[in-house]
């Protein structure tokens, strides 16, 4: 193996330790995210409230995408994986 | 509408207002993320390195279900979010 693809793979193991070290912040962050929206998961079914609310989620989507572009972030990326959380939140307040 | 409506409603827009900030919080990591996988994405191909590491992929599914579950939040949840994470960036190092 080269010099070259040495110092590459000392590199890539590099940006994959930064990776993982954001992905627990996220996990951290998704962690209060779920016990917020178990909350009104909750609400809603004590309430009668529809567990899916597509202004709601038409807003949170919106919002998402200028959040996305203010960070540098490909909005069309930010709302695919917006698109998992949301549906995996909807999904978990039908089973409640 | 009632009052315990009306205190259900008031605890809704509460909720959410504190999701927003969670997720104004996500986007800002997505957005750190994401700038790292793309220098990932040139690396790989400057050292004609695949694309895709599926050994690389199956540690991070496991790490992932490890602190989702210190974290209190269901593996299967963290996962499915991440597998969106992971499949949306593999897609973009295609495209590069």
């Amino acid at each position: 193996m080269s010099d070259t693809q040495d110092t590459a793979l000392l590199r890539l193991a590099e940006l994959r330790r930064g990776i993982d070290v954001l992905d627990a912040q996220l996990i951290g962050i998704l962690g209060q995210r779920f016990g917020l929206t178990a909350e009104v998961g909750k609400l809603k079914k004590e309430h009668s409230l529809p567990p899916q609310d597509p202004a709601r989620e038409a807003q949170q989507m919106a919002r998402i995408a200028e959040l996305a572009t203010g960070a540098g972030l490909d909005p069309a990326l930010a709302q695919r994986v917006f698109r998992a959380i949301i549906d995996t939140v909807v999904q978990n307040h039908k089973q409640v």
